[in-house]
């Protein structure tokens, strides 16, 4: 996540991207600041800045973390790889979702979800970074659905990124657009309806 | 769009949205100001602070406004409707994509799609607002694909709102979370994919 290619000190950017990660869960968007992360990681506050800019960096890379830590499995079965890795997928967004709310409170909002997008829209180097996190990340999954293909378990014109875009966005829409929940039963509808087809 | 149940002028309401919709499409979100809506519409700023007490109530206006010109046709061909509507709906994510946008300049990022979803996730009534907008729009294409069902034309099992959310949904994640285009090819390569399935 460093966007200056500086050798790392990973010890203390784990200890950053801890308290960041705390921080973000716990107080929303709105309540994660630079310098309290800083102070809780015990680093100068310009040593932050130097590998993370502003806030919207530092919430990216608490993102980029936390995905990196949802396993895709491949069992050999693609329906429940799938739809393990969509249970994945809606548990993260559930977290972003309902973050500085107080514990056991659901929304209908995007709450976090909604910021971070947000933040990726305004600033060229955050969206430039939020698209790299998420091209990595489903070039992992694509290949899990590529492998389901070539072995002749799935159509051999499946594109594999379409039918990513049709699980993730799903799950995406729900939370950003119309609000409804996301959950194992929904990740196993979605994951089915894809597989199965509607004709 | 009142959400005070007064009843509406709606000869002045529609000089606002005009108004609103320029403005927002040529300017972007950071370029829309309610006083200069109120001000090109003629009418008094507390005229239009009644109907529309922020700026993200007039912008979520502007989208239902845009939303409801777009049609949905029942040609009794369910590939070609799902195709032609999807690529309404992109249409109008890219319109509000490069709003603010010199013309003819295209953009990675979301735009001011994002800057609507962060509205919508920060202020409860808009949130409430946004969701009922959509809720009424996809009402509407619900219906055109429980016809195609009920007459055969689809799996009998189908739940049209699963198969509108891969689609729409694959939309929108594209546009806000991974920065790829969506256009009429794309539309034609994702209807096939819902319908044919991936088995």
């Amino acid at each position: 996540m460093s966007p200056r290619g500086r050798p790392r000190d990973t010890e203390v950017d784990e200890r950053v991207l801890q308290a960041a990660t705390e921080l973000l869960l716990r107080h929303g968007y709105g309540g994660l600041s630079t310098d309290e992360v800083a102070e809780r990681a015990g680093i100068a506050k310009t040593t932050l800045y130097r590998r993370w800019p502003t806030k919207d960096h530092l919430a990216l890379a608490v993102v980029a973390r936390l995905q990196d830590h949802d396993e895709i499995t491949d069992t050999g079965d693609i329906r429940r790889d799938l739809t393990d890795y969509m249970e994945k997928v809606a548990a993260g967004l559930n977290r972003m979702r309902v973050a500085g709310l107080p514990p056991g409170q659901e929304s209908r909002s995007a709450g976090t979800v909604a910021e971070l997008v947000a933040a990726a829209a305004r600033h060229d180097d955050v969206g430039a970074l939020e698209r790299d996190v998420y091209a990595r990340r489903n070039a992992l999954a694509c290949r899990l659905i590529e492998r389901a293909r070539d072995e002749g378990r799935l159509r051999p014109d499946v594109d594999p990124m379409t039918l990513l875009e049709q699980l993730a966005g799903a799950l995406y829409y729900r939370v950003l657009i119309t609000g409804h929940p996301v959950d194992r039963a929904y990740a196993e509808r979605l994951v089915a309806a894809a597989l199965d087809g509607a004709l």
